[in-house]
Protein backbone atom coordinates (compact mmCIF):
# COMPACT_ATOMS: atom_id res chain seq x y z
CA UNK A 1 0.00 0.00 0.00
CA UNK A 2 1.47 3.82 -0.86
CA UNK A 3 1.23 5.42 2.99
CA UNK A 4 1.62 8.88 3.81
CA UNK A 5 3.23 9.73 6.74
CA UNK A 6 2.00 13.48 7.57
CA UNK A 7 4.77 14.71 10.54
CA UNK A 8 8.68 13.59 10.56
CA UNK A 9 8.85 14.06 14.86
CA UNK A 10 9.33 10.72 16.46
CA UNK A 11 5.63 9.36 16.12
CA UNK A 12 6.11 9.77 11.96
CA UNK A 13 9.50 8.67 11.88
CA UNK A 14 8.49 5.31 13.74
CA UNK A 15 5.81 4.66 12.04
CA UNK A 16 7.30 5.21 8.64
CA UNK A 17 9.88 3.43 9.51
CA UNK A 18 7.95 0.33 10.71
CA UNK A 19 5.66 0.43 7.68
CA UNK A 20 8.33 0.67 4.95
CA UNK A 21 10.03 -1.99 7.34
CA UNK A 22 6.89 -4.53 6.78
CA UNK A 23 7.05 -3.31 2.81
CA UNK A 24 4.92 -0.96 1.83
CA UNK A 25 5.62 2.28 0.02
CA UNK A 26 6.17 5.08 2.46
CA UNK A 27 6.14 8.90 1.78
CA UNK A 28 6.44 11.51 4.34
CA UNK A 29 4.71 15.06 4.30
CA UNK A 30 6.63 18.00 6.47
CA UNK A 31 5.89 21.68 5.73
CA UNK A 32 9.49 23.06 4.42
CA UNK A 33 11.25 19.97 2.93
CA UNK A 34 14.59 21.81 3.05
CA UNK A 35 13.94 22.99 6.19
CA UNK A 36 12.88 19.65 7.85
CA UNK A 37 16.26 18.15 6.29
CA UNK A 38 18.56 21.12 7.19
CA UNK A 39 18.15 20.38 10.96
CA UNK A 40 20.77 19.15 12.47
CA UNK A 41 20.24 19.70 16.33
CA UNK A 42 18.61 16.59 18.41
CA UNK A 43 15.35 18.12 19.25
CA UNK A 44 13.85 18.23 23.15
CA UNK A 45 13.77 15.10 23.82
CA UNK A 46 16.77 13.64 22.75
CA UNK A 47 15.85 12.65 19.18
CA UNK A 48 17.90 12.69 16.66
CA UNK A 49 17.80 15.39 13.71
CA UNK A 50 15.88 13.89 10.82
CA UNK A 51 18.45 14.12 7.77
CA UNK A 52 20.56 11.56 10.23
CA UNK A 53 17.71 9.34 11.06
CA UNK A 54 16.55 9.60 7.10
CA UNK A 55 20.68 8.30 6.14
CA UNK A 56 19.15 5.01 7.26
CA UNK A 57 16.00 4.86 5.72
CA UNK A 58 16.74 6.26 2.45
CA UNK A 59 13.53 4.51 0.81
CA UNK A 60 11.53 6.34 2.88
CA UNK A 61 10.93 9.66 0.63
CA UNK A 62 10.29 12.80 2.36
CA UNK A 63 8.14 15.55 0.13
CA UNK A 64 5.93 18.65 1.26
CA UNK A 65 2.56 17.98 2.58
CA UNK A 66 0.58 18.15 -1.13
CA UNK A 67 2.85 15.99 -2.55
CA UNK A 68 2.66 13.52 -0.17
CA UNK A 69 -1.04 12.69 0.31
CA UNK A 70 -2.28 12.65 -3.71
CA UNK A 71 -0.39 9.65 -4.67
CA UNK A 72 -1.16 7.72 -1.46
CA UNK A 73 -3.39 5.10 -1.07
CA UNK A 74 -3.93 5.87 2.82
CA UNK A 75 -2.90 8.67 4.86
CA UNK A 76 -1.35 8.92 8.57
CA UNK A 77 -1.58 12.18 10.59
CA UNK A 78 1.40 12.12 13.10
CA UNK A 79 1.49 15.81 12.94
CA UNK A 80 1.89 17.30 16.46
CA UNK A 81 -1.82 18.05 17.51
CA UNK A 82 -1.35 21.72 17.05
CA UNK A 83 -0.14 21.73 13.82
CA UNK A 84 -2.45 18.93 12.44
CA UNK A 85 -5.26 20.96 10.77
CA UNK A 86 -2.88 23.27 9.00
CA UNK A 87 -0.82 20.40 7.72
CA UNK A 88 -4.11 18.54 6.42
CA UNK A 89 -5.20 21.92 4.65
CA UNK A 90 -1.91 21.82 2.64
CA UNK A 91 -2.54 18.11 1.78
CA UNK A 92 -6.28 18.56 1.38
CA UNK A 93 -5.92 17.70 -2.23
CA UNK A 94 -5.39 13.98 -1.59
CA UNK A 95 -7.54 13.31 1.47
CA UNK A 96 -10.96 12.88 -0.50
CA UNK A 97 -12.41 9.36 -0.42
CA UNK A 98 -9.10 8.00 2.05
CA UNK A 99 -8.55 6.32 4.92
CA UNK A 100 -6.97 9.02 7.05
CA UNK A 101 -5.73 7.38 10.15
CA UNK A 102 -4.72 10.37 13.00
CA UNK A 103 -2.71 9.63 15.83
CA UNK A 104 -2.19 13.22 17.15
CA UNK A 105 -3.14 14.57 20.39
CA UNK A 106 -3.69 17.95 20.62
CA UNK A 107 -1.68 18.74 23.71
CA UNK A 108 -1.14 22.40 24.47
CA UNK A 109 2.36 23.02 25.83
CA UNK A 110 2.02 26.67 26.35
CA UNK A 111 0.76 26.87 29.40
CA UNK A 112 3.55 24.49 30.79
CA UNK A 113 3.64 20.96 32.07
CA UNK A 114 1.66 19.10 32.57
CA UNK A 115 0.34 20.13 28.49
CA UNK A 116 -3.25 20.46 29.24
CA UNK A 117 -5.77 19.75 25.36
CA UNK A 118 -6.12 22.29 23.15
CA UNK A 119 -9.67 20.41 22.36
CA UNK A 120 -11.53 18.46 24.81
CA UNK A 121 -15.18 17.09 26.03
CA UNK A 122 -16.81 18.16 23.83
CA UNK A 123 -15.24 18.15 20.52
CA UNK A 124 -11.91 16.10 19.94
CA UNK A 125 -9.01 16.98 16.95
CA UNK A 126 -10.33 13.32 15.59
CA UNK A 127 -13.64 15.19 15.06
CA UNK A 128 -12.24 18.33 13.77
CA UNK A 129 -10.53 16.78 11.10
CA UNK A 130 -13.37 15.08 10.25
CA UNK A 131 -15.51 17.81 10.13
CA UNK A 132 -12.96 19.62 7.84
CA UNK A 133 -12.40 17.12 5.39
CA UNK A 134 -15.43 15.25 5.07
CA UNK A 135 -14.73 13.59 2.43
CA UNK A 136 -12.00 11.80 4.04
CA UNK A 137 -12.14 8.83 6.32
CA UNK A 138 -10.89 9.68 9.72
CA UNK A 139 -10.42 6.76 12.17
CA UNK A 140 -8.65 7.92 15.48
CA UNK A 141 -6.06 5.11 16.26
CA UNK A 142 -2.67 4.48 18.24
CA UNK A 143 -2.70 7.76 20.37
CA UNK A 144 -2.74 6.28 23.39
CA UNK A 145 0.48 4.80 23.59
CA UNK A 146 4.49 5.73 23.25
CA UNK A 147 5.71 5.43 19.36
CA UNK A 148 7.70 2.67 20.06
CA UNK A 149 5.08 0.31 20.99
CA UNK A 150 2.35 1.48 18.20
CA UNK A 151 4.78 -0.73 15.66
CA UNK A 152 6.11 -3.18 18.06
CA UNK A 153 3.48 -4.26 20.62
CA UNK A 154 5.31 -7.19 21.49
CA UNK A 155 7.62 -5.10 23.45
CA UNK A 156 5.69 -5.73 26.44
CA UNK A 157 5.35 -9.00 28.46
CA UNK A 158 1.41 -9.32 28.50
CA UNK A 159 -1.16 -8.43 25.67
CA UNK A 160 -2.38 -4.85 25.66
CA UNK A 161 -4.65 -2.61 23.61
CA UNK A 162 -4.91 -0.23 20.97
CA UNK A 163 -8.36 1.81 20.30
CA UNK A 164 -9.94 2.50 17.24
CA UNK A 165 -12.83 5.09 16.33
CA UNK A 166 -14.32 6.67 13.27
CA UNK A 167 -17.70 6.38 11.65
CA UNK A 168 -16.47 4.29 8.60
CA UNK A 169 -16.68 0.61 9.11
CA UNK A 170 -14.67 -0.32 6.08
CA UNK A 171 -12.09 2.16 7.19
CA UNK A 172 -11.53 0.67 10.28
CA UNK A 173 -11.60 -2.98 9.12
CA UNK A 174 -8.61 -0.98 6.89
CA UNK A 175 -6.87 0.11 9.95
CA UNK A 176 -7.45 -3.43 11.65
CA UNK A 177 -5.86 -4.84 9.15
CA UNK A 178 -2.84 -2.53 8.71
CA UNK A 179 -2.33 -2.75 12.81
CA UNK A 180 -2.30 -6.53 12.30
CA UNK A 181 0.64 -6.00 9.94
CA UNK A 182 2.12 -3.92 12.89
CA UNK A 183 2.00 -6.68 15.03
CA UNK A 184 -1.02 -5.88 17.20
CA UNK A 185 -3.42 -9.45 17.15
CA UNK A 186 -6.92 -8.76 16.08
CA UNK A 187 -8.29 -9.59 19.61
CA UNK A 188 -6.32 -6.68 20.98
CA UNK A 189 -8.02 -4.34 18.65
CA UNK A 190 -10.71 -2.69 20.41
CA UNK A 191 -13.13 -0.65 18.65
CA UNK A 192 -14.63 1.98 20.77
CA UNK A 193 -17.63 3.77 18.87
CA UNK A 194 -18.10 6.58 15.96
CA UNK A 195 -15.73 9.14 15.41
CA UNK A 196 -17.12 11.33 18.87
CA UNK A 197 -15.73 8.34 20.69
CA UNK A 198 -11.96 9.90 19.92
CA UNK A 199 -12.89 12.50 22.71
CA UNK A 200 -11.97 9.84 25.14
CA UNK A 201 -9.09 8.59 23.39
CA UNK A 202 -7.52 12.20 23.02
CA UNK A 203 -9.18 12.52 26.93
CA UNK A 204 -7.32 9.39 27.91
CA UNK A 205 -3.89 11.59 27.98
CA UNK A 206 -3.69 13.24 31.18
CA UNK A 207 -3.70 10.19 32.54
CA UNK A 208 -0.64 8.09 30.15
CA UNK A 209 0.97 11.04 31.32
CA UNK A 210 0.56 11.16 35.08
CA UNK A 211 1.50 7.09 34.94
CA UNK A 212 4.85 7.88 32.55
CA UNK A 213 5.85 10.66 35.00
CA UNK A 214 5.04 7.84 37.95
CA UNK A 215 6.73 5.17 36.06
CA UNK A 216 9.45 7.15 34.79
CA UNK A 217 9.42 5.49 31.50
CA UNK A 218 6.69 5.82 28.47
CA UNK A 219 7.08 1.81 27.85
CA UNK A 220 3.65 0.86 29.03
CA UNK A 221 0.52 0.54 27.79
CA UNK A 222 -3.24 -0.75 29.42
CA UNK A 223 -5.30 -3.64 28.99
CA UNK A 224 -8.95 -4.14 29.39
CA UNK A 225 -9.91 -7.12 32.27
CA UNK A 226 -13.09 -8.28 31.85
CA UNK A 227 -15.52 -10.41 34.06
CA UNK B 1 -12.88 3.45 61.90
CA UNK B 2 -16.09 5.48 61.66
CA UNK B 3 -16.63 6.65 57.76
CA UNK B 4 -19.29 9.05 56.22
CA UNK B 5 -20.41 7.95 52.86
CA UNK B 6 -21.93 10.59 51.59
CA UNK B 7 -24.78 9.79 48.62
CA UNK B 8 -27.44 6.97 48.56
CA UNK B 9 -27.15 5.93 45.20
CA UNK B 10 -25.77 3.28 43.68
CA UNK B 11 -21.76 3.89 44.75
CA UNK B 12 -22.75 5.14 48.01
CA UNK B 13 -24.51 1.91 49.05
CA UNK B 14 -21.90 -0.24 47.59
CA UNK B 15 -19.35 1.30 49.68
CA UNK B 16 -21.43 1.88 52.26
CA UNK B 17 -22.14 -1.93 52.64
CA UNK B 18 -18.60 -3.26 51.60
CA UNK B 19 -16.96 -1.11 54.25
CA UNK B 20 -19.69 -1.94 56.81
CA UNK B 21 -19.11 -5.62 55.98
CA UNK B 22 -15.40 -5.34 56.79
CA UNK B 23 -15.94 -3.80 60.44
CA UNK B 24 -16.75 0.27 60.19
CA UNK B 25 -19.06 1.75 61.69
CA UNK B 26 -20.48 3.88 58.51
CA UNK B 27 -22.68 6.68 58.34
CA UNK B 28 -24.53 7.56 55.57
CA UNK B 29 -25.40 11.27 54.36
CA UNK B 30 -28.15 12.64 52.42
CA UNK B 31 -29.75 16.02 51.83
CA UNK B 32 -32.86 15.15 53.24
CA UNK B 33 -33.12 11.72 55.10
CA UNK B 34 -37.22 11.59 55.21
CA UNK B 35 -37.14 12.15 51.30
CA UNK B 36 -34.24 9.90 50.79
CA UNK B 37 -36.45 7.10 52.86
CA UNK B 38 -39.83 8.25 51.30
CA UNK B 39 -38.64 6.97 47.68
CA UNK B 40 -40.27 4.38 46.48
CA UNK B 41 -39.76 3.55 42.83
CA UNK B 42 -36.70 1.96 41.40
CA UNK B 43 -33.86 4.40 39.67
CA UNK B 44 -33.35 5.13 36.10
CA UNK B 45 -30.49 2.61 36.29
CA UNK B 46 -33.18 -0.30 37.65
CA UNK B 47 -31.82 0.27 41.19
CA UNK B 48 -34.15 -0.56 44.27
CA UNK B 49 -35.22 2.44 46.33
CA UNK B 50 -32.89 3.14 49.11
CA UNK B 51 -35.22 2.05 51.72
CA UNK B 52 -35.36 -1.68 50.26
CA UNK B 53 -31.62 -1.31 50.26
CA UNK B 54 -31.51 0.04 53.73
CA UNK B 55 -33.43 -2.55 55.30
CA UNK B 56 -31.06 -5.16 54.89
CA UNK B 57 -28.13 -2.74 55.91
CA UNK B 58 -29.75 -1.64 58.87
CA UNK B 59 -26.35 -1.27 60.81
CA UNK B 60 -25.39 1.64 58.66
CA UNK B 61 -27.16 4.82 60.34
CA UNK B 62 -28.92 7.29 57.31
CA UNK B 63 -28.50 11.37 58.93
CA UNK B 64 -28.59 14.39 56.89
CA UNK B 65 -24.85 15.42 55.63
CA UNK B 66 -24.32 17.82 58.68
CA UNK B 67 -24.46 14.79 60.71
CA UNK B 68 -22.81 12.36 59.01
CA UNK B 69 -19.33 14.65 58.70
CA UNK B 70 -18.55 15.63 62.20
CA UNK B 71 -18.58 12.10 64.24
CA UNK B 72 -16.28 10.27 61.31
CA UNK B 73 -12.91 9.58 61.03
CA UNK B 74 -12.87 9.64 56.81
CA UNK B 75 -15.53 11.11 54.81
CA UNK B 76 -16.20 9.76 51.11
CA UNK B 77 -18.06 11.59 48.53
CA UNK B 78 -20.04 9.24 46.78
CA UNK B 79 -22.89 11.64 45.47
CA UNK B 80 -23.29 12.76 41.74
CA UNK B 81 -20.56 15.34 40.81
CA UNK B 82 -22.96 17.79 39.93
CA UNK B 83 -24.35 17.54 43.56
CA UNK B 84 -20.93 17.17 45.67
CA UNK B 85 -19.76 20.80 46.07
CA UNK B 86 -23.14 21.56 47.40
CA UNK B 87 -22.93 18.24 49.69
CA UNK B 88 -20.04 18.73 50.84
CA UNK B 89 -20.78 22.08 51.77
CA UNK B 90 -23.97 20.82 53.85
CA UNK B 91 -21.20 18.73 55.50
CA UNK B 92 -18.47 21.41 55.65
CA UNK B 93 -18.42 21.69 59.63
CA UNK B 94 -17.27 17.83 59.84
CA UNK B 95 -14.25 18.24 57.04
CA UNK B 96 -11.43 19.67 58.52
CA UNK B 97 -8.03 17.84 58.95
CA UNK B 98 -10.15 14.72 57.85
CA UNK B 99 -9.30 12.56 54.76
CA UNK B 100 -11.85 13.03 52.03
CA UNK B 101 -12.09 10.43 49.89
CA UNK B 102 -13.69 11.75 46.20
CA UNK B 103 -15.00 9.05 44.03
CA UNK B 104 -17.64 11.10 41.93
CA UNK B 105 -16.96 12.19 38.52
CA UNK B 106 -18.29 15.42 37.36
CA UNK B 107 -20.96 14.01 34.95
CA UNK B 108 -23.24 16.37 33.06
CA UNK B 109 -26.25 14.41 31.30
CA UNK B 110 -28.04 18.04 30.61
CA UNK B 111 -26.81 17.78 26.86
CA UNK B 112 -27.90 13.90 26.46
CA UNK B 113 -25.61 11.07 25.83
CA UNK B 114 -22.96 10.26 26.25
CA UNK B 115 -22.75 12.96 29.21
CA UNK B 116 -19.76 15.60 29.03
CA UNK B 117 -17.83 16.73 32.11
CA UNK B 118 -18.88 19.53 33.85
CA UNK B 119 -15.05 20.51 34.50
CA UNK B 120 -12.03 18.91 32.42
CA UNK B 121 -8.54 19.52 31.14
CA UNK B 122 -7.57 22.71 33.61
CA UNK B 123 -9.24 21.87 36.61
CA UNK B 124 -10.90 18.94 37.84
CA UNK B 125 -13.89 18.13 40.72
CA UNK B 126 -11.24 17.03 43.25
CA UNK B 127 -9.12 20.05 42.66
CA UNK B 128 -12.53 21.82 43.47
CA UNK B 129 -13.33 20.23 46.32
CA UNK B 130 -9.68 20.65 47.73
CA UNK B 131 -9.52 24.09 46.98
CA UNK B 132 -13.27 25.06 48.88
CA UNK B 133 -12.03 22.79 51.85
CA UNK B 134 -8.45 23.13 51.92
CA UNK B 135 -8.25 21.72 55.74
CA UNK B 136 -9.59 18.56 54.33
CA UNK B 137 -6.99 16.11 52.48
CA UNK B 138 -9.06 14.81 49.49
CA UNK B 139 -7.89 11.86 47.96
CA UNK B 140 -9.04 11.03 44.20
CA UNK B 141 -9.75 7.26 44.02
CA UNK B 142 -12.21 4.48 42.88
CA UNK B 143 -14.19 6.62 40.56
CA UNK B 144 -12.51 5.11 37.29
CA UNK B 145 -15.04 1.58 37.93
CA UNK B 146 -18.26 0.50 38.40
CA UNK B 147 -19.23 0.53 42.05
CA UNK B 148 -19.26 -3.71 42.53
CA UNK B 149 -15.20 -3.74 41.54
CA UNK B 150 -14.73 -0.92 43.81
CA UNK B 151 -15.43 -3.24 46.87
CA UNK B 152 -14.92 -7.12 44.91
CA UNK B 153 -11.85 -6.31 42.80
CA UNK B 154 -11.87 -10.09 42.23
CA UNK B 155 -15.08 -10.35 39.98
CA UNK B 156 -12.87 -9.69 37.51
CA UNK B 157 -10.02 -12.87 36.68
CA UNK B 158 -6.74 -11.36 36.36
CA UNK B 159 -5.64 -8.14 38.35
CA UNK B 160 -6.17 -4.59 37.30
CA UNK B 161 -5.61 -1.08 38.47
CA UNK B 162 -7.47 1.44 41.17
CA UNK B 163 -5.88 4.76 40.64
CA UNK B 164 -5.04 7.84 44.07
CA UNK B 165 -4.02 10.75 43.94
CA UNK B 166 -3.91 13.54 46.19
CA UNK B 167 -1.61 15.84 47.90
CA UNK B 168 -1.14 14.72 51.36
CA UNK B 169 1.29 11.42 51.97
CA UNK B 170 -0.21 10.33 54.53
CA UNK B 171 -4.03 10.73 53.70
CA UNK B 172 -3.07 8.70 50.50
CA UNK B 173 -1.35 5.99 52.62
CA UNK B 174 -5.09 5.78 54.89
CA UNK B 175 -6.37 5.41 51.59
CA UNK B 176 -4.38 2.36 50.36
CA UNK B 177 -4.74 0.92 53.85
CA UNK B 178 -8.59 1.02 53.07
CA UNK B 179 -8.56 -0.14 49.73
CA UNK B 180 -6.46 -2.75 50.55
CA UNK B 181 -9.03 -4.03 53.21
CA UNK B 182 -11.57 -3.83 50.23
CA UNK B 183 -9.68 -6.68 48.76
CA UNK B 184 -6.94 -4.23 46.56
CA UNK B 185 -3.72 -5.72 46.43
CA UNK B 186 -1.10 -3.53 47.61
CA UNK B 187 0.77 -3.54 43.79
CA UNK B 188 -2.36 -2.78 41.77
CA UNK B 189 -3.14 0.72 43.80
CA UNK B 190 -1.05 2.95 41.83
CA UNK B 191 -0.50 6.55 43.08
CA UNK B 192 -0.86 8.93 40.11
CA UNK B 193 0.41 11.80 41.56
CA UNK B 194 -1.00 15.23 43.48
CA UNK B 195 -4.60 16.25 43.38
CA UNK B 196 -3.92 17.61 39.94
CA UNK B 197 -3.43 14.03 38.46
CA UNK B 198 -6.95 13.39 39.43
CA UNK B 199 -7.84 15.33 35.97
CA UNK B 200 -6.81 12.49 34.40
CA UNK B 201 -8.61 10.11 36.61
CA UNK B 202 -11.59 12.02 35.65
CA UNK B 203 -10.72 12.52 32.04
CA UNK B 204 -10.99 8.59 31.72
CA UNK B 205 -14.73 8.85 32.04
CA UNK B 206 -15.43 9.08 28.25
CA UNK B 207 -13.24 6.30 27.35
CA UNK B 208 -14.36 4.15 30.08
CA UNK B 209 -18.43 4.97 29.10
CA UNK B 210 -17.33 4.19 25.80
CA UNK B 211 -15.91 0.87 26.60
CA UNK B 212 -18.93 0.20 28.79
CA UNK B 213 -21.33 0.49 25.61
CA UNK B 214 -18.93 -1.63 23.38
CA UNK B 215 -18.91 -4.01 25.85
CA UNK B 216 -22.05 -4.44 27.06
CA UNK B 217 -21.14 -4.54 30.80
CA UNK B 218 -19.51 -2.57 33.16
CA UNK B 219 -17.68 -5.12 34.60
CA UNK B 220 -14.47 -4.36 33.47
CA UNK B 221 -11.57 -2.55 34.34
CA UNK B 222 -7.89 -1.61 32.75
CA UNK B 223 -4.42 -3.28 33.87
CA UNK B 224 -1.37 -1.10 33.36
CA UNK B 225 0.94 -3.24 31.73
CA UNK B 226 4.75 -2.52 31.53
CA UNK B 227 7.88 -3.68 29.73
Amino acid sequence: MKIAVLGTGIVGRTLAGGLSDRGHAVTMGTRDVAETLARSETDAMGNQPFAQWHAGHSNVQLVAFDEATPTADLVINATSGQASLAALEAGASGLDDKVLVDVANPLDFSHGMPPTLSVANTDSLAEQIQQKFPRSKVVKALNTMNARLMVEPSRLPESHNVFIAGDDDAAKKTVRDLLQELGWKDENIVDVGGIQAARGLEMYLPLWLSLMGKLGTPDFNIRLVRA
